[in-house]
């Protein structure tokens, strides 16, 4: 641990590596464990993650390189030199390459697909040529042909052979001479078989997906079924390439960190934190401000025009930010609970009915316990008249709240956006607007404003 | 996926299930893909869910109630009826027993334990004798016992004596005569090697854990490593169990699962949304809802303090929404961002400085561009005394709101709380109360009222 905090501290300083302390860093990278190296690169300016990398032996600078996000290898690619990234790229594993390229401006990519021997190139193209977003760009398209006649012998001499240029030999599917899939099987079943056994007879049913099909859905359903990889195959049955879980977890991280961001109304930051430069940040997150603040105008609209009632009962205006708050609360609470159902898998967009009827009610038994609070400490110290204004103003936000905000995330799924999107500051914003239309028509009749 | 659907359609209607339509339905769950009957069961109510388990295959069933979360098991006791839970549960690896267990009443889970023979009772006590949260109590504690002394061929021998009883054989701890971890191994390194070779040839150096490591950030960092299983070793540095990649993506899953409920002001349901019961969905939210209403009585209060400079100029209450709305928003993104980078550990406790002094100056970016926008907006249409009024309020409010945002999902980690309870509504319903008095200061100091 001390030595990664001292390599820290001696790379967060601004001064370059004087060459002759360069040879103490390297021996000091080479002691901690990889992921401490992996850590202390991520946390790096690109241009320090640059030096740290050259400072490494081989080996471990293409570790390194190899666990960090396609966009933070990006960003390095000009600070390292193409010499040192060509090499880095032709190690990748085909999935990860087309990642990378991904990141890269078009020309940049070209240039690096060109250093790729013949046979990579190919392997690579078959995946670059699936859409973005499926699948197919995130599997990998090395496999070993293990044909269903084929026995547990000829199949373990098979798998010594190609052991090297395949990214998984445990999980095996098994293919019929046309390359259909009809079956996987395990290294761990080979290998406490029988020798002169068929492998057709150690098959399973296998789990496998198309390789258009939705890389985050696909990643997501796959996950929990804890296996180590499954099949790809394409529209007309044939083995094309296997999904490993490790990739099935980059695809699912990237899609949660999303979320995430969407939900607090920002753009994700696609590097760590402390890494990404004060630009960056501020570029993030001010798009969704100024929407945000546009659409708030709505509210100041809505006041406007109950002007009169305000003037004529200040105290109104007193409450304007509880009603708000409480409003936006309970439809981001549904907003959020519908958000991560729908990416779990758990709500489907079609279930919209059941959803609108259960969070109605929630909203209604929320709506009526807020309300029965605020009647009673509104009346109390406001009078009856506010008392009752309070009380039911809760009561209906709350019930419009959770309805609208368990339904957002849907619609926004049916018309194909984020359902994150609509998570919290968005429903906020606009329930403000309408909470405070309920508000003053509750109040004018009321109070006989 | 027709068969599903069609499935889901006689489940959901509430009569029983006849028993002469038994047979045809037992015969329609054996066909579809076992993720489908995974989504059919964790989508059903308890009651039914047990059906579809009584109703499957005797594999096919221990397939499904195994792909469950601990919770969704739990639930499903009452239901299953004791003969059926026993053997599902002797069934389950220790690590995912001992999950279950923690669910369950003392009483019940102590009737369970009894139900296990000697050697899966001892096993399942040492991953019972873990703290809660620690990784020891998601470790295989069953992993085969591999010495720096063993050749290719003994290992191997080894291996398929035990493949039966552990989790996994594809990563392989190497431990001392004294079970001592001094390196780690894999299947298929062993299995492109001579047979005469020693073990400690293909030793590479370990990744690994201590069993009594917080599980949470544990499964953070290994995940991203891509590697299948890491040993897991006791304060002595013997190895005690394996952490094994599924488990791994379980506990990040139920945290993020955690963070996104607590940033959208709920707890965690622990079901899916549709099999939740309405009442456990008002009690995930109505806690919140209470302590943030209380805490919005603030702003009642605030806004009560000001009531006379409100009287003179109504006007001032038409910005009250816009005002806390944007303060919550630039709040939020950095308290979203900050818990995210938290979760991922990109940022560490003691980056508290840091984070405070980057959040500060994207929140005077961020104020200074909406500033300016309020100040040319509000002084066109309400004249330039507002327009100052208004356009400087954005401004600090923002400049706090993000430094705050930033700053509380640290100090909340630091005090022993998760960082997520302090993010979106939290920080708005606080940020509200503060950007109300700047707002009022400045009106009065520059409205002169």
């Amino acid at each position: 641990m001390t030595d990664v905090n001292a390599l820290e501290r001696i790379l967060r300083s601004d001064e370059d590596v004087p060459p002759e302390r360069a040879a103490e860093l390297s021996a000091m990278l080479d002691q901690p464990p990889i992921r401490d190296v992996v850590r202390l690169v991520e946390r790096s300016t690109a241009t320090r993650a640059a030096v740290v990398l050259r400072l490494l032996s081989r080996r471990r600078s293409i570790q390194v390189f190899d666990a960090l996000d396609a966009a933070h290898q990006a960003d390095l690619i000009d600070a390292l030199g193409d010499r040192a990234v060509y090499e880095f790229f032709a190690e990748l594993d085909p999935d990860d390459r087309v990642s990378l390229l991904d990141e890269l401006p078009a020309e940049i990519a070209e240039r690096f697909m060109r250093t790729l021997d013949d046979s990579e190139r190919d392997i690579t193209g078959v995946v670059l040529g699936y859409p973005r977003g499926s699948i197919g760009r995130r599997m990998s398209p090395e496999v070993p042909h293990i044909y269903e006649d084929m026995s547990v012998d000829e199949t373990l001499e098979k798998l010594r052979l190609v052991a090297d240029d395949v990214e998984t030999i445990y999980t095996l599917p098994i293919i019929s001479r046309d390359r259909l899939l009809v079956g996987v099987t395990s290294l761990r079943k080979l290998f406490t078989a029988e020798g002169s056994a068929g492998v057709a007879e150690l098959m399973d049913e296998p789990v496998f997906a198309g390789a258009h099909d939705d890389a985050e859905e696909t990643a997501r359903w796959f996950l929990p079924l804890d296996i180590l990889a499954m099949p790809i195959i394409d529209e007309s049955g044939r083995l094309v390439g296997m999904l490993t879980f490790d990739d099935a977890v980059d695809i699912v991280e990237e899609a949660d960190s999303e979320d995430a961001a969407r939900s607090g109304a920002h753009e994700p930051l696609q590097q760590p934190y402390l890494s990404t430069s004060l630009f960056r940040v501020v570029r993030s997150r001010i798009v969704w401000l100024l929407v945000l603040a546009v659409s708030a105008l709505l509210t100041v609209q809505v006041l406007g025009a109950f002007e009169d009632t305000l003037a004529a009962a200040v105290v109104l205006s007193l409450f304007i930010p509880l009603l708000t708050g409480t409003g936006g609360n309970t439809g981001n609470q549904a907003a959020t609970t519908v958000t991560r159902a729908l990416a779990l898998g758990d709500v489907r967009p079609r279930d919209v009915l059941s959803v609108a009827w259960r969070e109605l009610r929630v909203g209604m038994l929320l709506g009526a316990l807020l309300g029965a609070i605020g009647f009673i400490l509104a009346s109390l110290v406001f009078g009856l008249d506010i008392g009752i204004v309070i009380g039911s103003t809760l009561f209906l936000v709350c019930t419009m709240s959770a309805t609208v905000g368990g339904v957002m995330p849907i619609i926004a799924k049916k018309v194909g956006a984020d359902p994150a999107v609509f998570s919290n500051p968005f429903i906020s914003t606009l329930s403000d607007a309408t909470g405070l239309v309920v508000y003053f028509l509750i109040a004018k009749s009321v109070m006989g404003l």
